[in-house]
């Protein structure tokens, strides 16, 4: 598969994304990458790889960049040549197969949905984050793309997580649940009240019912849905946890006497161990979901190792099904093309 | 102060409620206590403690109780009797300072409401969560009491969590956050959109702008706001989280070699230290605020030493002019007479 990685978008762009790419051409059997961005640039950071030339790595070279604080419907529409919306363009075009950026989320999925366009019955295309649990890994539908959703957006996200849960994460018959407050039907707000009975009808899913907050850790669910400001708020509150967990230890092992940093040393490789068992930099990047072509969102702050990851996602998200599926799922379930006005 | 405790609600119930309350009684100044409940069984609790009769205990014998599962707002008008209800009456018939309970949040919340009725001008009353931040505590309000809120609630409970947030833990010009998905203005769903400028116009609160997921567990803000929907799904992704880390970090010293589990000893006296820092049993109970009277909530997992903590924090609830403050403001605040059609 070609991937159209745009090298300008990122906090630590373009050489965090330059040495994931690397990694990536090295690594990854099949998958060609497509660097999109200011060349001369892009190449002083590849001359840093031996032999980076005999690797499957192109540059396509563009000349706008969009920042991070830019609105991004009308940076997308004014800057056609920056690498965000050239790269998609790619992907548009049949020149590539995927399209990765970790530069402005709401750019990224602008420029998707004008460029790719949405597939014919969606709604509105969703970003599904994967979050690792100690069971594997939870697909939480949607982390930011869409507010004030209406029940169809909840079962359109429910759908698409649960394709793409099944065909890139390999779980069989995943288990979808609704993020709600409480696990009886008749729980929670105006929102998870009538999208409940709707999802219970659904044949292409398996819906498991409410999932509280804390099923999600857990590892109760395989795919769980909710609205976009909810979805956010979860992610960000969940970093800005781990963060604050791992900072006091850090302090307190720094404030602390001999005896407690030699223990912190004996217990290093542990819980080395455990990091990378929850370690949110394997999975790298969120597929967008619902437009006509694969794009994969990374996180501002990635560095080489999530950039990795992410082209290793964006590379199986490419050669599954998954967008065929999600169309003649939307098909097959009826229900919801009659939807519109809930 | 004297206090009401149910002395039936909880899963520990009535043995960890005792116990907690044995030491508050012990401990506390100017802190008496009523437990409200089965007298055979309190007493037989009660009993396990040596010279339990000359604390400032007594009981206050009722026949029924209200189980977890049961419909709150039936259980309550049904249950004349029980544990929950006839332990709020001894506030409104002023013969108690405040009512705590740990049972069934729902029955707590409509027992309030129904015998203590809202505070005039007050549209919903809301729980006010404590979260320990390594900063002190933030407070989330709401936690669950109200979903499909309008912005006239999250004022509200903008102006009320702000006076307790200054009168309980002392915190001067409380630092209010509108919890949302982006730190500017225009951000957010129609609630955060609609809330936000409203907020900015309040004179009786701090308002320091919209507090994303990442703000509350660093401990940016004094006070953070959102529909009891967002609140309740945080709090419970939170506690997941707090658990499942304890989980993978407790299973892998398990499994782990000798080194790491004599790591794990030398390291623990630190990893208490930072556990006390960041213990959500030191703060117990969640008060309710908005109705006439003071009301406290506490988790239904609490064992005795929440159940202490929750005792101070309503003794401190009690003794503090938080019902007349917020009585005040709500007059002052002239906007919030105007809003009811928002």
């Amino acid at each position: 598969m070609k991937i159209a990685v745009d090298a300008m978008g990122g906090d630590y762009a373009p050489r965090e994304i330059v040495d994931g790419c690397v990694r990536a051409a090295k690594e990854l059997a099949d998958c060609e990458i497509v660097l999109v961005g200011d060349e001369a640039k892009i190449k002083a950071e590849l001359k840093r790889w031996n032999g980076w030339e005999k690797l499957p790595i192109t540059i396509h070279h563009c000349t706008e960049v969009i920042e991070m604080g830019e609105h991004p419907a009308d940076a997308v529409r004014q800057k056609k040549d920056s690498s965000v919306v050239v790269a998609t363009r790619l992907v548009r075009e049949g020149k590539c197969d995927a399209v990765f950026s970790a530069g402005s989320t709401g750019a990224a999925v602008t420029a998707a949905q004008l460029i790719l366009k949405r597939i014919k019955g969606i709604k509105r295309p969703t970003i599904a984050t994967p979050i690792p649990t100690p069971r594997g890994v939870t697909l939480l539908m949607d982390s930011g793309a869409n507010v004030d959703s209406k029940p169809i957006h909840l079962l359109q996200g429910a759908l698409m997580g649960s394709i793409y849960s099944e065909l890139v994460f390999g779980k069989k018959e995943p288990k979808v649940g609704l993020v709600n407050i409480g696990e009886e039907e008749t729980k929670g707000d105006e929102l998870a009240r009538t999208t409940y009975p709707l999802m219970k009808k659904m044949t292409t899913i398996k819906f498991a019912g409410n999932a509280e907050g804390r099923d999600i850790p857990e590892g109760n669910f395989d795919v769980v849905v909710c609205d976009g400001f909810v979805g956010n708020a979860l992610l960000k509150f969940g970093e800005g946890l781990a963060k604050m967990f791992y900072k006091l230890v850090k302090d307190g092992v720094k404030e602390a006497g001999i005896i407690a940093k030699l223990g912190a040393l004996l217990l290093m490789p542990t819980l080395k161990k455990i990091g990378k068992r929850v370690d949110v930099t394997e999975y790298g990047g969120a597929p967008l979901l619902g437009v006509n072509g694969c794009c994969i969102i990374g996180h501002g702050s990635s560095k080489a190792k999530s950039i990795f990851s992410a082209i290793r996602v964006s590379n199986e998200f490419a050669k599954s099904k998954v967008l065929d599926r999600i169309k003649e799922a939307t098909v097959k379930e009826e229900m919801l093309q009659n939807l519109d006005e809930i």
